[in-house]
């Protein structure tokens, strides 16, 4: 098949440090490569494909401080995306509500991943698409959209291979993600203290806002022992401190989407240890892989019970149902179920 | 002709406090009604016209906090405009480059207004647009945007009976514009202390980034004898403090585009002094309706030279050629002449 796939332009497909879209982009661009299809990618210029790649600006827009009207080289993309759509049979967009208007006019058929939690504007603009199959990434997304049409539910996947097995965790628990108020960060701190446990942050910072949390109030509760800061972390540094944790603390505390992270973890052989919000559930079986936790208390407490969970079991969920091969299958199964007009 | 005014979404149409583009998007709107033009003006769902509204979003982006995904409303109201485009004979687009890539998929033509500084991203895009007649808002914003076809240049008018005329001032210089580094404020504060003139300032303060400017720059330098912050102004103290004013200071630090403060000034009477950026030598006439500074200290040497300048004159001169009427015309005729196809 003739495939476009539109990313996002702010972080590089893939990404250097966070932006979870742009990782699955990525995987799914060079799977798709890989079994012999004929891929575009559209992404910002700094992105990097074994198959075609069209930008319209040469670096991702949080990466370039000149740009004084980034969402230009957004619609840009687009615009060239549908200009050269007559090459391709089938779009996949990841680029959000920014493409959604154009899709009606065009003559293939498009397929948009909902990547991110849906707000009521965006909801009013996606009831309104035509020509869309919308994906979402778990079965609350799904439930989150209604009444909006969702074809298909497809869980992300990441590569086996990238993520070696560890049997033997090291003593901590583990907090990684962007530094936010919304990912649960002060929560995490807190069940580690009160469950007396070592707690380790991996994540980074992002713009004035997040320096300001961080400053005000993640920076008075590190004691460089118990409550440690390790900055942000390339893919190496995650695999090591996910491999060594005794469980990642995920205390998210909106309606999360997917939460690529937690598979990270699976797949390494670590538990998660997360709050019932959003699509955790689907993802983390609790008593099995992990534990639901009503609230930061609860949370303290569910520590104790980690080491009924085995480490095995983990890995083998994950690569059961979290394999990019597995994802990669049923993109590939829904762009010819659409082009043979099966759907 | 059935006419469609697409307007950004930021502030409503008319605005409130500031919003140049908005205002003369109101401002045009509202005499092609009346002159018995069938107008729809796309705008936010605050904006007010006598003509027809539609809106997807029930407050401008900047009064609405609620909003997550802002730029989802300007997608949404592109879609709406392409949907219903058949029901027009023309569509002008305020609303920047996002309407753009959209334009050449329209079987009717779209009139473009550049309002804002051209940057070089928004630039790329705009010379692959098609099927757009673009208009620039002064001949320097036109050459600052070569090699792009520019079909016309229109500058902005305002309405003549809005704006009384002042025969007499009353003993200050006026600064009147967002607080902004880039609009000049600490360099008009400067001019007036060494020109030992009281210099009155008004204008809004805006975000984060606005306040912290305002708190660190602007008010160590108020003393509130010589040097007065005013607060934002609403039209009608606009009219008072321009009306008062010995000369507007515009020492603007920027390639402005056009600069509509500066012909709210003449229309009242009132002369202006301003550095030679951008447009502003097209707009005033260096020793008939103002005086152009080179820098700082210059602006300062020419305060002595005010009583120079005939208030009449500044009246006359905005009366012919920034008037409301006069801008109407000049878009009339444009309208026409694409529909006839002589041009």
């Amino acid at each position: 098949m003739r495939i476009a796939q539109i990313a996002p332009l702010w972080v590089p497909v893939p990404p250097i440090t966070h932006g979870g879209t742009e990782y699955i982009v990525s995987l799914l661009t060079e799977e798709l490569i890989k079994r012999g299809h004929d891929v575009t990618l559209f992404a910002s210029g700094d992105s990097r494909t074994s198959g075609k790649l069209v930008s319209t600006c040469p670096k991702a827009i949080w990466r370039d401080r000149t740009l004084e009207d980034p969402h230009a080289c957004i619609l840009h993309l687009i615009k060239k995306a549908i200009q050269s759509a007559h090459e391709f049979d089938i779009i996949h967009n990841h680029l959000g509500f920014y493409f959604a208007p154009f899709a009606q006019e065009l003559k293939i058929p498009v397929v948009h991943t909902l990547h991110r939690p849906l707000y009521p504007e965006t909801h009013r603009l996606y009831q309104e698409t035509r020509n869309v199959h919308f994906v979402a990434i778990s079965r609350d997304q799904a439930a989150s959209a209604a009444p909006l049409a969702i074809e298909k539910v497809i869980y992300h996947g990441i590569r086996i291979d990238q993520y070696p097995f560890s049997a033997q965790s090291k003593g901590y628990m583990l907090f990684l993600s962007k530094i936010d108020e919304e990912k649960g960060i002060i929560e995490a701190i807190e069940a580690a203290r009160i469950a007396k446990q070592k707690l380790i942050i991996a994540g980074n910072i992002v713009g004035k806002e997040g320096h300001e949390f961080f400053i005000r109030r993640v920076k008075p509760r590190l004691d460089g022992k118990n409550v440690v800061y390790a900055g942000q972390a390339d893919f190496n540094k995650k695999i090591e401190l996910l491999s060594g944790a005794d469980a990642l603390l995920f205390p998210i505390r909106r309606r999360e989407p997917f939460g690529i992270v937690m598979i990270e973890a699976l797949m390494c052989g670590t538990p998660v240890l997360a709050f019932k919000e959003g699509s955790v559930p689907e993802i983390i079986e609790d008593g099995k892989t992990g534990f639901l936790a009503r609230s930061t208390i609860h949370m303290a407490h569910l520590v104790a019970k980690i080491p009924e969970i085995n480490r095995n079991t983990c890995r083998k969920v994950a690569e059961e149902r979290f394999s990019l091969g597995r994802m990669v299958d049923e993109y590939e199964q829904l762009y010819r179920d659409i082009l043979t007009h099966r759907i």
